[in-house]
Parts: structure tokens; sequence; C-alpha cells
């Protein structure tokens, strides 16, 4: 295709010299170190969540950000509490567990009951009610890599409910995680309407081994679970936005960012405080070295990613009738880096130019990927509604070691790898802001996107 | 010397096939399977302690051991309660800290104060007093590597008082531990006589990250401590000791074993259950292999060494008058294994001994070791006394990532590294039990101890 309009040698020059020159920058790490430093926890409705909020506005503002504004988003908050679990019989030992999100309380002064233990979710939907009710579920479903999340997690989200539907008091679960160290991996779980709500927690790999060699035993193994958590009423908070706004076609962006939200056990470094501070500074970048990019790029920090997407979901009722002024989405959600890959998800005549692009990127250790890219968690939706997506793929080997527990903290950030992230999305942003033509967003994507 | 006495070919011959035969034995992992999911935390003074004396009786007797006895052990006890840290200003953050063994509580709700950061002891030591007056003393030494352990702990088991003389309202220390997780890592602390006594705390080493970075911000930094940590009488456990009794001199023993006891985070897998298992499978190792050493081989489980080897304090007294009978004495408390050295502390006859000895172990990696042994915390005394003594060094470049911390788990446990440790102590106990002469405890080392 001959005729394909393509990057210019100059533009290609000055993506290549984006890639080259940001690698030795330090601001993502730096970003980083401040929100984990200044801010640390910040759960959704919590006081940290305004200290955030209060943080990312002055953040932008202080990196020469050309617009920072919020935009409102109201969701139920819900708060941990106590927390406190021990094996009372045969062989009494305290656990460390943590309360899934969204939990209710246990009655006060906890429950006691027998365990009943489950290979994963499927295992104990196919059981007979006779064996779980009355009991206390145990999902014991190894998560082997981080490719098993998906796999692994509907025992975290949905385990409850479908444990209530037996009759069971309660349940607790092998943390979502693969690491073998003694912390509890929280995360959301929903209840299912219309069916007894049960408390709901999490216990370290360590605990889990060491539960299911008790009951490799065959005597009745007693669990007292204590929760005090419960659901806290409705709070606001934002999505926070910087923009730098483009000279030529200052209403279409390209949008990038994190969520702002962290779970409370840690102070987000990794999820996702990584993903807000690499796509600042990679917006930074470009502004500082006086590069003037055509569209704009909007950085957005999304608010409450972890209780259900509150902020992905505010994003796209707040802007649903400008999709086609996104010219491409891309949300960094899983770590710290580095991006090892790089899916487009764009109408067919944008294909050259995403290929172009790969080959700027290649050298940064970057695999091209497919067309069917998904831009991240809170830009879901986005896609769904026709906007044009990439899906730039961090690294997630350790990220499930780390993620939802206490120990996701900055001593883990690495800054070759972060800078490298941020170096990537420097250089995609750039190019997306500067493509010759729309990458497809609106009507053209919407019909690929429903198939 | 061709006259020196020396093990005989045959003897040899079977200690080598008890090192070849021993190495596909899973005794000691099974034994400390048992030990952590039968009693988990075992710390002094607490019902897992009584739990860990009567399940290391019972141990003993299905192994199959000769004699199995107790001998009382008297100290006086301490209960951790509630342990909490925040950061208050500039930016509020919730500290992960355990309180120090031994450390008083704060007045009830807690006390607050501005931290005053060190780099190590010696540093907070030569500060002029008014800089530390009503602070709280933060001593952020890093621990590099597990050879730092003698240089770092001065300020765990000592910071307090030397706080305390120039008027500090409290300590808390970066954790004296080697991981990069957010574990904190107890330990005992002593208060000098006649100084005030403060409250003594250890974060993690994420969080003293955390609280550095802060601090370097130049703002003052305040903390709130609150711990109910506090003495709680006298109690009375026990050394369990197991004995096969040898055919030709009973009353002259090999003397091996470890700590019963663990701090109460985590279910004491490495600290101290690996050395427990490693000598007690050693010596059932070789009795279920129908062998009968000429010496007795005891194996004493102590009891409380982590809060002041009370366990050895009593052995040593209940035993002063019968030194002359300890063939030689070696520990193992530095995890599970691999050993890879083995020293000795024996009179100068016994030498060529020592190295047949070694020469049956250098396949299994072992290295020679010079004649000034250490046999471990809870026989120094003994070795003090005059007791010939192995240091049979066990690899602990991991040892101090997890030693006091919750993550002390037995998931941690490699069959093989424990495996070999205990094939270890079974080859160098048969032959010390065997050996043709006297490695020379009593008079003869006495000398040499007190040099
Ligand atoms: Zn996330
Ligand atoms: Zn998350
Ligand atoms: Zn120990
Ligand atoms: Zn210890």
């Amino acid at each position: 295709n001959d005729t394909a309009p393509l990057f210019t040698e100059k533009e290609l020059q000055t993506a290549a010299w984006i890639r080259d020159a940001a690698r030795s920058d330090n601001l993502s790490y730096k970003i980083l170190e401040s929100l984990t430093t200044e801010v640390g926890p910040r759960m959704a409705g919590t006081p940290g969540d305004a200290r955030a909020v209060a943080w990312a506005e002055a953040k932008f503002k202080e990196l020469g950000f050309d617009k920072v504004w919020k935009e409102p988003v109201t969701y139920p908050s819900w708060t941990r509490g106590i927390e406190k679990a021990e094996i009372v019989a045969p062989f009494p030992q305290p656990l460390s567990i943590t309360a899934l999100g969204n939990s209710v309380a246990t009655p006060k002064n906890g429950l006691r009951a027998e365990l009943v233990e489950f290979a994963n979710l499927k295992e104990m939907m196919a059981a007979p009610d006779e064996k779980v009710q009355g009991k206390i579920v145990f999902i014991n479903h190894r998560m082997q890599n981080s490719n098993e999340y998906g796999l692994v997690v509907p025992g975290r989200s949905a385990g409850a409910s479908e444990a209530a539907r037996k009759g069971a008091v309660a349940i607790v679960i092998r943390s979502v995680g693969t690491d073998n160290h003694r912390f509890p991996h929280t995360g959301v779980m929903q209840y299912a309407p219309g069916v007894a709500q049960i408390p709901a927690a999490a216990m370290s790999n360590s605990d889990a081994d060491m539960v299911a060699r008790m009951i490799k035993r065959g005597k009745p193994v007693s669990l007292k679970l204590e929760l005090s958590s419960a659901a806290a009423g409705t709070y606001t908070s934002y999505n926070v936005i910087g923009e730098m706004t483009g000279s030529e076609l200052p209403n279409e962006y390209v949008l990038i960012g994190g969520h702002l939200d962290s779970w409370d056990l840690g102070t987000g470094a990794i999820d996702d405080g990584a993903g807000c501070a690499i796509t600042m500074a990679a917006a930074e970048f470009i502004k500082r070295n006086g590069l003037k990019p055509k569209r704009s790029i909007r950085v957005v920090l999304f608010a409450n990613e972890e209780q259900g997407l509150f902020g992905g979901k505010a994003y796209l009722a707040a802007h649903q009738n400008q999709i086609a002024q996104i010219q491409a989405a891309a949300e960094a959600d899983l770590g710290q880096g580095p991006v090892t890959k790089m899916a487009s998800f764009v109408r067919t005549e944008a294909l050259p130019l995403v290929k172009q692009m790969h080959s700027v990127l290649a050298p940064l250790g970057i695999e091209p990927g497919d067309n069917n890219a998904f831009p991240g968690p809170d830009m879901g939706d986005l896609r769904m509604a026709g906007a044009a997506s990439f899906g730039l793929a961090l690294k997630a080997d350790d990220y499930f070691d780390l993620h939802h527990t206490p120990d996701d903290t900055f001593d883990k950030i690495e800054p070759a790898r972060i800078n490298q992230a941020a170096t990537t999305y420097a250089v995609f942003a750039w190019m997306a802001a500067q493509a010759p033509i729309s990458f497809g967003s609106g009507q053209e994507l919407l019909k690929a996107a429903k198939k």
C-alpha cells in the first residue's frame, strides 16, 4: 500500500531521540518516590484518598502541565477494621489473613466453624451442599504464575456467594498471589444479589500451606475468624487529570494514565503508583524538551479502580460523546515495567503507522503484538465504546508477588525498569499525537469492538 | 606421629555408609513439618512453649530414643501485646513494627515524639544529649549480609538504654535482617541496670527506607508508638532430652541439639525448628540402622534460647560436674543447612581424628575449619567450662532474611538442604561416639577455653 500515510523521516528521528534521551531520565522514579513517601496508602474513601488527590493536582502543576483539573467519582466506600483468624483445633495457631474488599463483618467476637477445603472454586461449586453447610469454605487454589490471575481470581471475587448458596458461614481463600512470603493479598470481592452475605478473607500462601498440612492429618480443623469490615456510605473522590495541550488538534488527545487509589496494606508502589508515575513522567518529558505535540496528551489518574473500576466508569460517563476525540488510549496498571510488547486496536489504515511506532520501540526490547489490544482496566469501557487502544504490556513476573500486600512498597522499584516504561510511554504518546491520520476511534472501531 | 590413635578402616567405612545412606532419608524434613504444623509458634512462657515441650517428649519416644527426660528451666517471661506505630507528621503513614523482646510498654494510648535518626548505635552514643532529649531515637543501621549480625545487633540489644541515658523517650530501630520485605524482625533487648527503661521496637527494612526518605526532606518527622508489652512473672519450662545409650561408654556422650523455643511471629521453622529436627533425625538414623555407638548420643532441645540462653545456662548448672563426660558438643542454630565447614575445639592428640572425620564429610561440600570452634549459643558456656566442641557451620546466606519474622515458616525449607545437615550431624555424632580416645573435655580444654 504505497499511498498509506506514514510518519515522516523527521518525525521518526524525533521519536528515536525521545527513546534514547528519556532512558537517562529519572523522573518516573522520583514521582513514585514522592507519592509513596508523602501519601503512602490511599484506599478509596480513606483520608489517604483525599491526600492522594491533593498530591496529584499539585504534582501535575509542579510538572508544568498546561491544564490540570478534577472530575468527581462517587462510590460506596468500605472500611477494613479488625481482621484476625486462628486455628483453634486440633493445633491452635494464629493465621496471617486479611479481609477481602467489600466483605461484611463476622459477628462481634468472631465466628467459629470447621474448615472444608476445596482445590478451587469449581470443585466447591460441584460439591454437595451437605459438605459445605455450616462450615467455613477454604479455597486452596495456588496461583502458579502471573498468567493465572484470571484463572484463580474468581475464587476471590465470587467465592463468598457461591459458598453461601450452599450454606457456608464464611469463606477463607489462599491468597491470589505468586509469592512464598507470609503476606495475605487483599482484593475486591462482590456479593451476588439475593444471596446471604458471608465474611470473606484471604490468608498468605505460607498459611494456606500450613492449614492444608493440618487438614491432611484427617481430623476436623476449626477456624475462628473475626472481621469488623463494613460498608461505610457514599464517598466522592476524583479522577485527577493533567493535559499537555496539542498545537494543531488540541481537542484530539492521546489518553494515558494509571489509577491513583491503592489498597491500604502497602503504599501502592507497583499497584498502581508506578502506572501514575510512568505516564506523568512520559508527558512531562515531551514538554520539558520543547516538543510540541499536534494532538493533546492527557494523563488521567483514575479514582477507585480497586473496588470496581469507578474512575474508569465515571470518565466514560463524562466523555461518552467524545470518543472520536481519543486518538489512542493506553493505561499502565501492571507494575514497574519494562514494557515487553506493544499491541494495538486501530483501523486498518493506521496499521502501517503502528508498524513504524513499533520499529522505533523495538530497541527497548519490545515485541510487536496483535491488533486486538486491551488498553487497561480503567480504559476497557472506552475501548468497548470504540476508542482506539494500545496495550503496552508490562513485565509482570514479580507483580503478583507484591500486589495487594503490605509488601507493595517503593523499595521494590528498580530505576532502570520504571524508566524503560516511562520512555516507552513517551515515545508512544508522542507518535500517537503526531500521527498523520486518526487511529479510528468512534463508529469505525465501535463495530470491531463489539465483535 | 605414627602412634596417634586413629579410626579403623571399618569405622571409616561405616561413617561413609552413613554419609551416603542418610542423604536419601527425609526424617529431618518430616520432624520439622510436624513441629511447625502441630505446634507452630512457641515463644518462651506462652501456651505454645508447653505444647512444644509435650510435642518434643512424645516425638523422642516415637523415634525410639532409649531415654527421654526433661530438666526444668525457670525464667522471667514477657508478653507482646499491642504493637502499633504510625508517622503522624508531616506525612501520616502506618508503619509495620514489632516490639523487641523484654521491651516495656508505652503509656496507654501510646506516646508521640519527634524522630531523631542515627546511622548506627555508635553515632547515637557520640551525639550530644540535647539532640536526643525528649525524642524517639531511630537507629537506621542496615544489615548488609549475614556476616554483619554481630556488628548490627548491639543497636537492638543495647540501644534502648544508651538512648535513655541521653533522655530519649523511646527507640525504634531498622530491623536487624537482610531481607527487603515488609516484615519487622523481633529479637531480645536488655535494659542496663539503673537506667530508665524506655519502649523499644523494630520496623521492617521497607519502613526504615520510607522513614529515612521522609526525614531527608528536612521537616520534623513525628512518630506515635503504642506498645503494651510487659514482663509477666516467672515461668518454668524444660530442656527436653533424648538419648541413644552407648554400648561401651554410656556415661560419655556426644551432645547435639537446638533450641525448642521460637519467637511468636513465625512458626520457628529455620530458628530453630530446623536445628531440633536436624539433630533428632541424626541420632534416630543411627539407631534405626542398627548401629550401636560406643558412647551415648544425647540430643538436647533447649528451652528459651531467644530471651537469654536460659536453657543452655540451666543445662550447664545441672551438669557442671560432668563436663569431662561430654565427648563433643555441637548445636545447630543457624537454619536449614547445608553444613559448609567443620571446625573443632579438641586436645592436640585428637586432631588426627578430626582430620579423618573431615575426610568422610568432605564429599558433602564441607570445608575444614580451625581448632577454635564455637559449638552454638546454648553450648557456649559448656565450651567455656572445658567441653570439647565442634562448629558445624550452617549456610546462613538467607537465614537473616527470615529469622525472627512472621515469614519464618515451613514452606521455606528445602528437603535437600536440611537433609544434608542431618546427614552431617549423623556422621559427626557417630564418629565422635566411636573415637578411640577422649577429645579432651575437662581440665585439659578448660585452660585452652580461658585463653
Ligand atoms: Zn491496579
Ligand atoms: Zn490492584
Ligand atoms: Zn536461634
Ligand atoms: Zn533467634
